[in-house]
This record gives structure tokens, C-alpha cells and sequence, in this order.
């Protein structure tokens, strides 16, 4: 290989009379090498396995023996296997503790939740019962509390609500919402399978911050309903149907604070729902606020709902004969899930409305259940399984969806109620799913007379932390384009729908890939005197050009999206750089070396146009160098045989070593 | 500012008792700056400039007086203002010679790219006209041949014709036509104007290699039509339906060979045209053969299409009684264009078809006229101007629009005739477009003879030489990826349509670039001994592991989409190396560098991931130091006050300095 010899002992002769920018002189000049020699089918089964593998997930695997490989493959599909052998006392009563602390919070937000996806109220607790079992059998988080969230039910909710009706329709609808479920289920479970949890990556977190906070101002919204007691209310999602239901109903009315307006159109807005709405919801808002500022006093927080839900429900047992304005829950089936398989639907034409809904909320709930794991792992410093997670929550959605639930994952709230408790290990969440089944079987009777206005007053509790301003405050001020995202999937999801706009905040993202790709920035390098240290001379003030020199970094890879602007842009620089000597009647310019550390790949457009750059500055008697092409760039190069019109003497391992030798040629010999 | 401190002389003292694995220390430590403060508007106005005015248009302005810069300006809007001025005879004399050869070539593909468009054969003549005129006075290339060409025609038919049909409804159909040719003016002229050049950049070269070998394939297909003399044929584009109106027709008959078949099944065929189509596209495509091998003789394949047409249409006109199975050309209407303008059609329900049709055929007849100039120039060393090169074309365009001309652009056959006939600049243009005026008035009735099976064996020697298998092989050979572009592409247009096959072929262009930011390289480093150089340890068999430090080299930005990816390899380099040390009994790892040098961008996830590493690290005592940061990233871990959890030890310029400074400091103060 010619790119392999070393260029040192031809050099020893000139080496004693080259003088060089650098004091420091080492005329030992180190060839580039060619990376090791890969078929094309070791090269593909490298890259696959870096795709799909990134992890190496069977390393534990190596050197064992057969028994040993069984039990570690058993373990790795039953983490609890793993866990579960060393389990004692006092990790079950912090458990106990903590899954009892859930449980409280779980149920009161359950019944919510369904009602914010146009669920039966039951339908929330069923899917506080199954999954959690199932995760803490699959999951390998030890903190996540598994249950229905506020963003997959209301996702949920809109997108099949826009198309059937929940109130004209329930059985139809209730049908599309468990194969949703089960689609979701399907699709989470076959990215953890085929190894693609990368793609929920995607959704950044400059993405998620705007998108939560555009859905929790819609709920928020949604939840007037309940709130001010409206009867009518828009199925739509959007931010200007929400608002015109809110006041479109009493437009007629023109006097100026609520109470007072209320009292002249008593027909749709209910005084006695809004005072007890915002009573309740006061008192949540204060338990949060107190339980944020002191994170001892967590269960201050985690208490409230289950306690405003007993108060609110023994208030109007007393009152029942006046309270006429008050919705409430009602009846409530006692029992435990009823199965439902046989409700999945898999032809007709809404099949295409289930999975389409089934693919965004299972997206989205996995984004947030994998979050959630992975930030509440890394407080204990463990690791969650991106992949392995995705296919318990998957398989955990799968058979919810057969035993009348909908859509689960972890949820942020709960989880971090869970950690505080002092959760330990996944048995919270089966303490937690007996909490729930107790429930299910003796308590539901209890249920009858919980108004709606607190299951409102709970869900807006819950997504008003959603809104995260400061972490959208620290994007505006670290990342402009971030913030854009943020900016797009926050007003995208008010006012277009909720698919639309996070599509358009991903667009948006990978937009921004593409533009640093397609107008990277070349850096003018200068020498640090006394050192063979090459940095921009726009940085670094004491950095000085070298003469006849025109040292130039490129800081992407160069594909045929920047090829023709690198081509431009590198000719620009030789004629300002012309100019400049032209003008300061410097020595002329002899030479450009390209700095190719940070060009990581390179396409064919990238090596004609290097092709191109050279044939060019040939023809002007400018020498070209590249310095430390990377070994992608390198073999690339060597294959489409550019390399031979390079030569050896035009590559090099340093720019400190190219300036040294090119200059030390210049020199005549002795 | 911290970070700027010089750290020189806080080392000064332990300097002397440092040993480091390099031979020569130089324990002058370089601090790593931030770039200079920019305000955020200032940072804005950079980045546009850089995007819109990579080539800073205005340079030439620059210190001018204002009547020299009207005259500039003036030069810049007409490009014929700045070389007409030093026109002289010899000039003309090789520009005469050449605008004949391309008018020779120019006339005979104007019809048959008009009918391969399913226009009336005269559009083609009046498209060489009024384009190559205006190109010539506001182009910049000296050496491109305007005029119809065969993608942007078939595209503009099968767009069209699959909606509207040219038989029935011609009148509506040239509407159309012309209505798309405004468009793609305009749509060119606005891309020019806005300087959203690099948009074509994004038909990479495999992408239209592959599209260019499937429209070939259809269009030669198609040929089969003229060159078989079949009457009903199909509209359609795709592979499949094509080849069913060639072979469906005569699916009784079973005979073997061509002629054969014929004699069984005259009513479909016609055996006159096809042994004239057979000879005259034998003849043509051995002196485009010549020609391509002996460059000199290039005026055979120039002169080639019309003698063909001159030979063919005096052979039938001899024969004129007998050849009733040969369909010719028929009357053309003598005269100049007429004006086209009120046949622009706004409203109505082909709008929408008219715009994309539009849309697809500008850019892609921009994306073949701009690659055709740059490819000249770079020939002759001179610059071509994408951006003026865009509004001169879509200027053109609308033009032609409006006096009966169809979609043009720079050809690339007719521009190689015109570079090897010795074209000076574009007054060959004006000489071809005087050639086109004189037959468009003069010469029209000598074509009413002209065998249309000759216009398709033009168009299938024009086509034949967009096959490029052997650029398709190279991509193979240097690019997988690249070659996969080029497949979809190819496959696309060939069995789906030519939008979707082109938009397929972006995708996949736009998913490798994602593919590897998604999934970049880390590489291990180590030293070369006796040097400052840390190089890929796989790679350069003379480098060598620094005992006690694990120095890994990220390749990529660290954007959203891989920053857990890469969080998860970092942990696992750690976690590898500090396995193959328990197993060498090496000594402990103590420090992990990260080589920043190839990370040009990092987003606020990546500023995260980079915090939360630093913290799993510091758990497990390990020190995190980052050499070289680019300026934005520095700027962006400034902002976002990471680097106070870093502090200034933690930032070298260098890793050779970072290994000597951190393994100095480890040793026991004297």
C-alpha cells in the first residue's frame, strides 16, 4: 500500500536545513494509514450491529456455561427472576409504603383520566390493575408507577372522538379504543423486538417540552367543562373550538366577573360546580406547591387527590337533595376487569382511525414511560433497557387491551411519588395493583356520589406541571433552533392537531440536521507560536497565519448536500485570502491544507468535488493537502482511486507536520 | 472569564516531576477559549449570510464608486454587458461554427422532444428559439446549449397526459403546457431570487444517476411506439403498462422473431417502419459510438440527427405513394411564435395539476442546466453562478411561456457539441436561435415528409447515454449507501411514477445522512509513541493504550437523535475497558478523555447527556475532561453553565496536554 510508507527516512536529508513556523522542529513525518481490510459483509454486519446492537446486549452471555447462559437468558426476560431471588423484608415494607402512597394517587387519577379519553370511569381503574402487574414482572425499572397518563387519554380521546362519538356510540367506541390499545401494544412491543428504540428519540426534548405544554393548555382548557359545569362541549381538541364551546354558550351575556355572569345565564354554567371546582382545585394546587418547594413533604401532594375526592363525595352525600347543578360519577360496576379480546376490532372501516391513534399515543407513551425510567435510574445510578422496557410496556398494552384496558405506561407524576416514598423495587406497583383490587371489588359503591368537577380539578392539577416554561426559558437561551422546535410543536398542537404537530416538530428537528449539514462551517486555522498547535484564528487571538499557508478546518462531513456550497466556500476563502496578500504584499500563497479530522463521512459527491477542488487549484500551481481524513473518508477515497492523483506527498497525519515538510520542500537543497 | 485563564503557571511547579507516556513534555497547557461574544442578532445575521450569501455576492462592490458600481450592478443582472464588451471577430467565427452544429442537432430533437412531450412538433421549434435568446444575454455560462430536453419532456407528458389527454383535448393540453412552463419559471426565478439554491443540491448525483437510467428505460420503451408503428398506446409512464401496450396487442399471434411476428399481425405493426426505424437508429447510434470513442469526430453524432431527418424525408417523399404503414410528420405552420400569454390558465381544476407539473419539471430541469454549466466551466476554469444561472433560466422559462415555448434548459448533449465545435460564449446561442428563426419561416414545408419513426430513433440515441452503469458501478464500488439511493431512484420511476421515484430517492439521501448522525463512530485513542499524537488505536497499529485513561474520540455532532445512543457507547467502552483491565490486572482506570475535535454541533440534549455523564462518572471517581470543543459548543456548554460543574481543569486544547497535565497531577507533590 503506497499510503502506507513511512516518509520519514526520505526526509532525513532536508530535514536540517528546513526552517519552520514552529520552533519546536521534528521533522519525523507520520504516513496516513487505510483502516484495517473489511469485506463488504464484515463492513455490513459491523454497521448492523452498531444500528441494532449498540448496547451488546449479550456480553453478559460470553464465556458461560449452558445452564448459566439459560438462567441469565431467563433473567433477562423476567428481570424480577433477577431481583426477585434476593428480596427481603425491609425492601417489602419501604414497598408496601410507597405502593400504598401510588395507589392512593393512582386511583382517583384513574377514574380521571378515563374520563378525559371519553372512557367509562371503571375503565381507568381496570388499567390501574393489569398492567401494573405485568410490568413488575417484564419492566426493568425499580421506580416507575405504571398506570393511564394524562397525554395518551388525552390523545386518545381526541383523535377517536373527532370521528366517533363516545356519548351516540359507546360500545363502538370503546371497541376502537382497546384495539388502539393493542395496537399500540403491538407496535411498542415490535421496536423493542426489532431493536428500534432509537426511533422514539426522535421526539427530542425540546420537542416534548412544547408539545406537553400545548396539550396541558388544551386539557386545562377541556377540563372548563367539568369546572364551570358546561352540558355541550366541543369533541374537538384544538385551542379555538375548545374556547368558542366555553363561551359561545352564554355570547348573549354581558356582564364582567364569572360568578356574576353566571348567575344570568344559570342554564349552562353551574354556580354551584364552579365554587366547588375551585375550592378543590385551590387546595390541589397548594398541596402541589407545598409538596415542589419541600420534596419531604411529597406526600402532602400525593394525598390530596384521594383526599379532596372523600371530602367532595361525603359533601354531596350530605347535600344530595339540593346539589341538582352537580354532576356526579354514578354508578360503578363492582368486579374485576371483564375480559375483553372479543371486543378488538379488526375490520370495518374505523380499523385505519385504531391504528393510526394506536401508533401516536404508543409512541408517545412509550417516549415518556422510557424518560421516566431512564431519569429516575439514573438518580440510583442503575440502567434501563431501552429496548427491554419497550416490550414490556408493549406486551403489557397488549394484554391490557384483552382485559379491558386502555392504553399504560409510567407515569411522571406517580413515579416521582413512588421514588420519594422510597420505592425499592418493581413490588410497588403489585402492592399497588392490590390496592386497586380491593378497590375494584368492595369499594366502588363509595364512587357514587364523587362529582365530576373534582375529577377536572384533578387532571388540571396533574398536566399544569406539564407546563414547563423554565426548561423552555434555558432552550431560548442555549439553542435558538431547539426553542423553534419547542415554539412549533406547542403552537402546532394548539391550534392543528396533535399528530400534525408533533410531525411538524420533528420536521423541524431534523430540519435543523440537515441545515448544519448543508452549510457547515469552515474555520481558518493559525498556528499557536511554539507549539504544533492549529487553531482558528477567529478564537484564538494569539493563533498567527502561516505565510504561503491557507490552513482551513472543515466542520462537517461532506455529502452532496454541501458539496457545491464546501466547493464555493473553499474557493471563497483562497480569493479572500489572495486578496488579502495582494493587499499586504505578503508572500504569495502556496499552498491549502484541509483539516479533514472533523469530516466524519463522505459521499461520492463529497470525492468529486475534493477531485474537483484539486483539479482546480492544479491548474492555479496551488498545492492541496488533506490532513487526518478519518478512516471512513480514507478507504472511500482509496476506492474511488482519488488517492493516486493526491500522492503520498499530499496527506498527512498533522497540520503541524504538513506545514513542516511542505515548507522544508521549498527550501533548496543543500 | 474562567475558562481563559492561562493555566501555564499553576503547573510550573510539578512541572519538572511529571513523567508522561510521551517523551518529549511541553508542559505548557493551553487554555481553551470561547469564541468572540456575539449578540444574538449578530449570531442571526452571520448564520442567514451564510446561508443565503455563501458566496458574498457583493465582494465586487466593495470600495467602488457609485458609477462603477451601477455598472456593476448592470453587469451582474446582464452578464452579456461584461463580456460583450471585449467581443471580437475571431471570437465569433468559432461561436458561428459551433451555433450551426448545435442548430443542426437543435432542430431535429426540438420536434422530437415536443412530441415525446405529446405537443405539436413545432413547440419544439419554437422553444429553440426564444430561450436560447434571452439565456444568452442574462446567463453566465459560455458554453451552455438551451433548448428542450428529453427528462424535463417526458416528465411535462406524463404528468399531464395522465390527467388530460393530448388527443382529445389538444387545445386544453397546451394550456396546460404552457401554464406548467410559467410555473417552473417562476418557481426557478424564485429560488434563484431568494437564493435557495441548495435546495437542487439535494438531487444528489446517485440520486439522478438512477433516475436518469429509469426515464431512459421508459422513454426508449415508449419509443417503441413511433419505432414499431403502433397506433393505440398506452399514456401511462410506469414499466408495466408500457410494456403491455407494446407486446398486449398482438398477445394471439406466437411466433418467434420480430419481423415474423409482424407479417402474422400487420394490422399492429408495421414492417416498413421498423426496418426504417431499425436502420436509421443503427446508423445513429454508430456515430454517436464514433464519436464517443475519437472526441475529435464529434461532428459525426452533430451531424447525424439531421441527415437522418434529410435522408429519411427524401426517401419517403420518393416513395410518398407506396409507403402507407409510415406516418410522417404532416403540415407545419410557417411563421415566428405566436404569443402564448392568454392561454395561461389560473384558474380552474387543473390549477393544481398545472403547479406540480411545474414544480417537478423546474427543478428538474434546473438541477440538468446548472450541473451542465458547472461542468463546463470547470472545464475551462471559470465560475458559474448557481443563483443568476436560476433567474436566468426561470426568466426563460416565464418567458417562453408566454410566446408559445415549452419547459427548457441547458442540454447536456447539445452543450458537448457546442464545448467540442469550439463555442466561445453564448452568442452561440444567438446563432442557433437565428438558424431556428430562418427554418420556422423559411423551412417549415421540408419537413412535412419527415417519417416520425425518425424522431424516435433521435430520441432514443439522445436517451441511451443517460444509461450510466459505469458511474452506477462506481457508486457501488465507493458507496453502498449511495448505490441504494440509486437503486430506489432507478426502481421508483421505473415502476411507480417519476415524482414519488424522485421523492423516494430524497429520502433515502436525507435517511443516510440521519442514518449517521443516528448511529455516528467512536473511536478508541491512543499514543504514538514519542509524539503528541493520539490516533485511532484500530487503525494505526503504532499507538498505543495510556495506561490509566480511556481517550475516545466522538465523530459526530450530539444532537437529540444520538446522544443517548451515545451515552449508552460511552458507558460501554468504560465498562469493556474496565473489564479488559480486571482481566490484565492493568492498573485502575482513572480518567476518560473525550476528543471533541469532530463534535461541530451539540443541541441542548447533548448538553444534557454530556451533564449526566459527568455525574455517573464522578460516582464511580472518574474524572471527565473534554479536549478541543468547537466554538459553538463551547458556547453552548457557556450558556447553559455546564462548565461550571466542569471547572477549567476539566477543558485541554490538546489530548497530549490533557494526558500530561491530569498524569502530573496525579503524582505526589514534592
Amino acid at each position: 500500500m503506497d499510503v502506507n510508507s513511512n516518509r520519514s527516512e526520505d526526509l532525513s536529508n532536508n530535514g536540517g536545513t528546513a526552517t519552520t513556523p514552529t520552533e519546536k522542529v521534528s521533522m519525523e513525518i507520520h504516513s496516513v494509514c487505510l483502516p484495517p481490510k473489511k469485506s463488504t459483509f464484515q463492513k455490513l454486519k459491523h454497521r448492523l450491529s452498531d444500528i441494532f446492537f449498540p448496547d451488546d446486549p449479550l456480553y453478559r452471555f460470553k464465556d458461560q456455561t449452558w445452564c448459566k447462559k439459560l438462567v441469565l437468558g431467563l433473567q433477562c426476560l423476567f428481570p424480577i427472576l433477577q431481583w426477585g431471588s434476593h428480596y427481603h423484608l425491609k425492601l417489602f415494607r419501604s414497598d408496601i409504603i410507597s405502593g400504598l402512597t401510588i395507589a392512593s394517587l393512582a386511583i382517583p387519577q384513574g377514574i380521571s383520566y378515563a374520563k378525559l379519553a371519553n372512557l367509562p370511569p371503571i375503565v381507568g381503574l381496570y388499567s390501574s390493575f393489569v398492567p401494573p402487574l405485568i410490568y413488575s414482572v417484564l419492566g426493568s425499572s425499580k421506580h416507575l408507577a405504571v398506570g393511564p397518563v394524562s397525554i395518551a387519554s388525552l390523545v386518545m380521546g381526541t383523535m377517536l372522538s373527532e370521528n366517533v362519538s363516545p356519548a351516540a356510540d359507546p360500545i363502538l367506541y370503546l371497541e376502537l379504543a382497546f384495539t388502539a390499545t393493542f395496537f399500540s401494544g403491538l407496535f411498542q412491543a415490535s421496536l423493542g423486538l426489532l431493536r428500534l428504540g432509537f426511533v422514539i428519540d426522535f421526539l427530542s426534548k425540546a420537542t416534548l417540552v412544547g408539545f406537553m405544554a400545548g396539550a396541558a393548555v388544551i386539557v386545562s382548557l377541556q377540563q372548563l367543562k367539568g369546572l364551570l359545569g358546561i352540558v355541550h362541549f366541543t369533541t374537538k381538541m384544538q385551542l379555538i373550538p375548545v374556547l368558542t364551546s366555553v363561551f359561545h354558550q352564554r355570547k348573549e351575556a354581558s356582564a364582567i366577573t364569572l360568578i356574576f355572569l353566571n348567575y344570568l345565564c344559570p342554564k349552562f354554567w353551574s354556580w354551584e360546580t364552579i365554587v366547588m371546582g375551585f375550592s378543590f382545585l385551590s387546595l390541589l394546587l397548594t398541596a402541589r406547591h407545598i409538596s415542589m418547594k419541600k420534596p419531604k413533604l411529597f406526600w402532602i401532594s400525593a394525598a390530596a387527590p384521594l383526599t379532596s375526592v372523600i371530602l367532595s363525595t361525603l359533601f354531596i352525600f350530605c347535600i344530595k337533595s339540593k346539589a341538582h347543578g352537580i354532576s356526579i360519577i354514578g354508578h360503578l360496576k363492582q368486579g374485576l376487569n371483564p375480559p375483553s379480546a372479543n371486543m378488538l376490532y379488526f375490520n370495518g372501516q374505523y380499523l385505519a382511525l385504531a391504528i393510526k391513534t394506536g401508533l401516536v399515543t404508543g409512541i408517545l407513551s412509550l417516549t415518556e414511560g422510557v424518560a421516566v425510567g431512564r431519569t429516575f435510574a439514573s438518580l440510583k445510578n442503575y440502567q434501563v433497557d431501552g429496548n427491554k422496557e419497550m416490550m414490556a410496556m408493549g406486551l403489557m398494552n397488549m394484554a391490557g387491551s384483552c382485559t379491558s384496558c386502555y392504553v399504560t405506561t409510567g407515569s411522571f407524576s406517580r413515579s416521582a411519588v413512588n421514588f420519594n416514598a422510597g420505592a425499592q423495587t418493581a413490588v410497588s406497583n403489585i402492592v399497588l395493583a392490590t390496592a386497586v383490587l380491593v378497590t375494584l371489588l368492595f369499594l366502588m359503591p363509595l364512587f357514587y356520589y364523587t362529582p365530576n368537577v373534582i375529577l377536572a380539578a384533578i387532571i388540571i392539577t396533574a398536566v399544569i406541571g406539564l407546563i414547563d416554561y423554565e426548561a423552555a426559558y434555558k432552550l431560548w437561551k442555549t439553542d435558538k433552533l431547539d426553542f423553534l422546535a419547542c415554539t412549533c410543536s406547542f403552537f402546532g398542537v394548539l391550534f392543528i392537531s396533535v399528530p400534525l404537530g408533533l410531525a411538524i416538530a420533528v420536521g423541524v428537528s431534523v430540519f435543523k440536521i440537515l441545515l448544519h449539514v448543508t452549510r457547515p462551517n469552515t474555520v481558518l486555522l493559525g498556528n499557536i507560536p511554539g507549539t504544533h498547535i492549529y487553531q482558528s484564528l477567529n478564537r484564538y487571538k494569539e493563533a498567527s497565519r502561516v505565510p504561503s499557508f491557507l490552513i482551513l478546518a472543515i466542520e462537517s462531513p461532506i455529502y452532496f448536500a454541501n458539496s457545491t456550497y464546501l466547493q464555493e466556500r473553499m474557493l471563497r476563502w483562497i480569493r479572500e485570502e489572495e486578496e488579502s496578500i495582494k493587499a499586504n504584499h505578503g508572500s504569495s500563497l502556496k499552498c491549502v491544507i484541509i483539516d479533514m479530522t472533523a469530516v466524519t463521512a463522505m459521499d461520492t459527491s463529497g470525492i468529486d468535488m475534493v477531485c474537483e477542488v484539486k483539479k482546480m487549484l492544479d491548474k492555479r500551481s496551488l498545492e492541496l493537502v488533506l490532513v487526518n481524513p478519518v478512516a471512513s473518508v480514507m478507504e472511500k477515497m482509496h476506492h474511488s482511486n482519488i488517492l493516486d492523483s493526491f500522492g503520498t506527498s499530499s496527506l498527512y497525519l498533522t497540520v503541524g507536520e504538513a506545514v513542516d515538510d511542505i515548507s522544508a520542500s521549498w527550501k533548496p537543497h543543500p
